[in-house]
């Protein structure tokens, strides 16, 4: 007999009825708000071409490093749970991937991948048994005939999911031609892309040497000169917008900054052009670089998303065999308060800027974020993210950044992901935390329910599509 | 219809019903106990001459970095809000610049200064109603004619608050005149002064150059030489002293100290006198003055304060345009373990030393702070501090300083407030807060109410006259 | 009339009813598991020798840093409370010790020593009344009395605590000659020891150039070359072994690692041996050697577990009057991304190496411990350790690491004591606080309370004898 697979509507909730009461109220005032994704990772090519996806564990396991690195840490190999290699090639037959799962499906207790894949498979799947090794198979067949309907196809999940709009992330040398099918088919303004130009900003990037001609190519500018390297991004971010890029997004180790005068940044682009790049040459490269996007930011009004603080491929053998975005990126402390203030000495007041930071490093929020945001008009704070994208990393960032930032220097919810099954369940556990902090200051006579019904939609809802600029 | 203004009696306290009864009960037996305000930044001359202060906005809103602050980061102007430019220059006026804080009043959900305000409002105004664009010319009309009556006059109001001791800060090179009066006409005692020598130990103060003759021509030392500049020290200390300080106060960008030799330190202090100062050698004369400064504590029994971590005026444009103190000072990672250890090896074990040690850090609260206190038998732990000053603040606080350093090793709260119309809510936050920690100890069984009582007695009261050896 | 000493069944749970149940079924669930201690400092010779213990002050008091450096800090001499000084001799009668504890027991309010000594107060002596002046001599009589008995020897209480296995810590210049006795008084499995190679690994170690010629004549190797040196270490780890150690032990200042050239490491150890050593050559050599254990880990199956990040002795006058580990051990930021990369390039994904991280920089948990955990198969996170073995401090643990690393990736608890007669009031603590969390997740709806029953096991019983490889 397997276990019944069950969601509590008041999951996430507290338990002490008084606030139970009030995060039931302020939640089903949010619940079915449509979806803003303003920021995340799924492929447009499923957008454009809305075919059906493959099997469950193509779909749900091998591609998402939030599983197989839980499994891996228990000494379960990559190749076994599908995991391309570098060269693209797997060894393990989907289903056997995917009974992997099940079996150690125990690994996940506590973890926000197991509120995610129970709504995944409660909600989107409507299966009733819990996940186990008794009912891998059942799982297996049940999700491979429901991505054979029509109903599963990913604009028909869009409009199912609620999902108002979504942006997916490209770079400057990527040709967009996805997207210009999108907007052909009239799904432009729903499904939109963001200007993330790492691959061409940043000289360690492994891509970096192949991106250049392609980026000066499709901006049609010669970029061995720093003024045509400045242009062809302002040109890319020109095509970018016209295929509904509100933002652009940076990647960066640090988030350094620096403010070269004209003569020093072009020295210095000379020197990562010529190659090779000592670190700190491309740590300069990179600093300048975001106070130039920051410029340009202020002339065409994308608005600048900073996620530092990531030390990427960690793990070398794993990277060596399987290549980046393993599940091997681990954080590290990040500093905000220096490396900032050469980008704002020389922006930090101005109103055409909108510049969203994000950290992996919570110690941050209260120290570093919230004084910053709390103050300069430039700034505002992305959510917790990544790592801290659950029920705790939410209520830690809602703790330590209100009392000093205020809910209206916060922009509302990423779902930052490529698992685009789970966006629901991602906003839901998002919608959740935030009103069961709500619920908290309500309970304790710090915020009226009135007023927190007011900032639990507009968290959920208005925040992020002010922030983002969309329409 | 203008929405009531309310405080509930409950405010702070946990919802669940015996942790409630158990904070309702520990706050009754400290709410009506007198106020001790041992560091703060009021002004002297209020007390001094007893006059009436101006207006709502001047009272409230221009002077306070904590409002002016937030709605500068949604891009209000601080001009607008009446903020003087450096030149003291206003173009505000006062009834407008309420205006923009009744209409923006949304901004604070959630932080301290809601409370606060709140507080203000309706306990010293009997304000009814709430704050908001419809009530902004009531709110400024009602607190301007109060202001005009007696009762809120300085030393009115000093008294109705049970203010039973308040602690003013001045420098060396200012003349105590305010204080002088104040004993004269019969108020010593209550209002006393504390040593703060910042703008003549701090080569990087920009007040150093003009301070340093005032410094010496009110001690009447030459200070051209290391020793008559540390005599003129202990002779400004037994002045400040003589108008009722207990403390010494020390607002420095690190924790560094040092223990140089006689001859070194008279080396630096010539190198630093000459001018103009590398970092490095401001960075080590601050830290070799704390030392001096501990040692004179030795001699004279003044209680040291030390609040590192402050990166001060942060924002380019704004310091230049309003001039220093004006929202932009942001927090810094702070290091307390190595920093202080040339201190303490010269003089951690000294009976006659007490040094209360701030941070803007929360992360050294459990790893540094509390090892640090919970041992030496020279250092307490302040409050949690200015951004910390707030209810999760003072929650992490005990949270995360308890276990290693007891309570007997905190000192209660300050406010660290220049506004001196908020000092019983913000007292009345803390001793709230701390009643709701104890609660939670009681409701857990890890403390007996009975102890409880005492400690809420001893944190709101006791512990911070022993600490700062007030009569 | 002295006040009763009670302790609830209750304590460190939840009030809110739900989770109150949650948690009294889920600890009644683990409550008599069998104790795993699998890392501590308890003496071997209690159990070889299986002698009476002497008075309350000598056992409880004298010995037990976190007591008197509480009582240091606030301003009670260390000689006065019976704490030996370096060449042994103590002036303190142990009653009068006692009765200082005693007079000020208030001090450890909140703090976890007052849950552990109110347990050991209870339920192994039986005492009904709380300790405070007056009771102090009725106490020190009880103790004492008891003591003297056969059911208060330390086999006695082994069984009486119901301690399944017990790790003792020892160098490998020590002869394990206690060990050998418990072997042969048919004790072997139940008491074992630890390789703790500190001593003949840091150069910095104050022990270092009298341990090492032990070293050598120990394990009967010329360990005047690096490869001599080598094979002494894996000689005294069989030799550990075969008295049942299943684990070493590191407690380096930083958890630096390195991966040099077999030439280079055989040059840096030459440099060593020769001395004087720079801190940075210190640094390097502990760096390596922590491969090099970890190397021989891969083939002799020893779990390895690296404890670091403390400021060994920080208090120069009590350390030069008393000596190491007096209470002046103080913490400091600690990184753990880059520091043990070197050591993960070459072993991180070695199916037989087990690492158990420990930290007192909590703010690693999230940020850097939980990520690394949760993808390398070598690396397992130990618990909250030293001032954070405590009710916040494991809430902390458990909040901040569950989310990305599970429960799994985790250790179950070790007491880390020297303190025998606490051991099960820690165990207590530690199954109390796990079940509280894992309450908390079944109340928010999280966790089905069917698999919180087998966590709660897990964590209490079952992954400590896994990842410590105990039979």
């Amino acid at each position: 007999m397997p276990r019944p697979l069950t969601l509590s509507p008041d999951r996430l909730f507290p338990r002490e009825p008084f606030a139970l009461g009030a995060a039931r109220e302020l939640y089903a005032g949010v619940k079915d708000l449509p979806i803003i994704s303003p920021h995340g990772h799924t492929d447009p090519q499923w957008f454009a071409d809305d075919e059906a996806f493959p099997n469950a564990a193509d779909l749900l396991l091998s591609p998402d490093h939030y599983l197989y690195r839980m499994l891996y840490s228990q000494g379960i190999s990559m190749e076994s749970l599908g995991v391309p290699n570098r060269a693209g090639a797997r060894t393990a037959e989907p289903r056997e991937a995917w009974r992997l799962l099940a079996a150690n499906y125990h690994l996940f207790r506590g973890t926000p991948s197991d509120l995610w894949l129970k709504h995944v498979f409660l909600e989107v799947f409507g299966i009733k048994v819990a996940l186990e090794a008794e009912t891998a198979d059942h799982y297996f067949d049940a999700i491979g005939e429901a991505l054979q309907t029509p109903a599963f196809r990913p604009r028909a999940l869009l409009d199912r999911f609620n999902i108002e709009v979504i942006a997916t992330t490209e770079s400057p040398h990527e040709d967009l031609v996805h997207h210009r099918k999108i907007i052909a088919d009239g799904w432009g303004g729903r499904v939109i892309t963001a200007y993330r130009p790492d691959p061409v900003v940043d000289p360690e990037h492994e891509a970096f040497r192949e991106a250049l001609p392609v980026f000066a190519e499709l901006s049609g500018q010669d970029i061995g000169g720093w003024q045509g390297y400045l242009e062809a991004h302002r040109i890319r971010r020109a095509a970018f917008a016209a295929v509904g890029a509100t933002s652009t997004d940076h990647g960066h180790p640090t988030a350094q900054t620096a403010d070269l005068s004209p003569v020093e940044a072009e020295r210095l682009f000379g020197e990562v052009m010529k190659g090779p790049v000592a670190p700190e040459t491309a740590e300069l490269f990179r600093a300048q670089m975001l106070t130039e996007m920051a410029r340009m930011s202020v002339d065409d009004g994308l608005v600048m998303q900073i996620h530092p603080g990531s030390h990427r491929n960690h793990n070398r053998q794993v990277f060596e065999t399987f290549g980046r975005d393993k599940g091997a990126d681990i954080p590290t402390r990040t500093d905000y308060v220096r490396a900032l203030k050469p980008l704002l000495d020389r922006l930090g007041n101005e109103p055409r800027l909108s510049i969203i930071l994000f950290t992996l490093d919570e110690t941050s929020y209260a120290r570093e974020l919230a004084p910053l945001a709390g103050h300069y008009p430039v700034l505002k704070l992305g959510p917790s993210w990544w790592f801290h994208d659950s029920p705790e990393g939410m209520r830690r960032f809602r703790e330590q950044t209100t009392e000093t930032a205020g809910f209206y220097n916060t922009v509302g919810f990423n779902d930052d992901t490529r698992a685009f099954l789970s966006i629901p369940a991602r906003h839901d556990v998002a919608r959740r935390s935030d009103c069961a902090f709500l619920a908290r200051l309500v309970a304790e006579h710090r915020l009226e329910l009135e007023d927190a019904h007011q900032v639990a939609g507009d968290l959920a809802y208005r925040l992020p599509k002010k922030a983002y600029k969309l329409p």
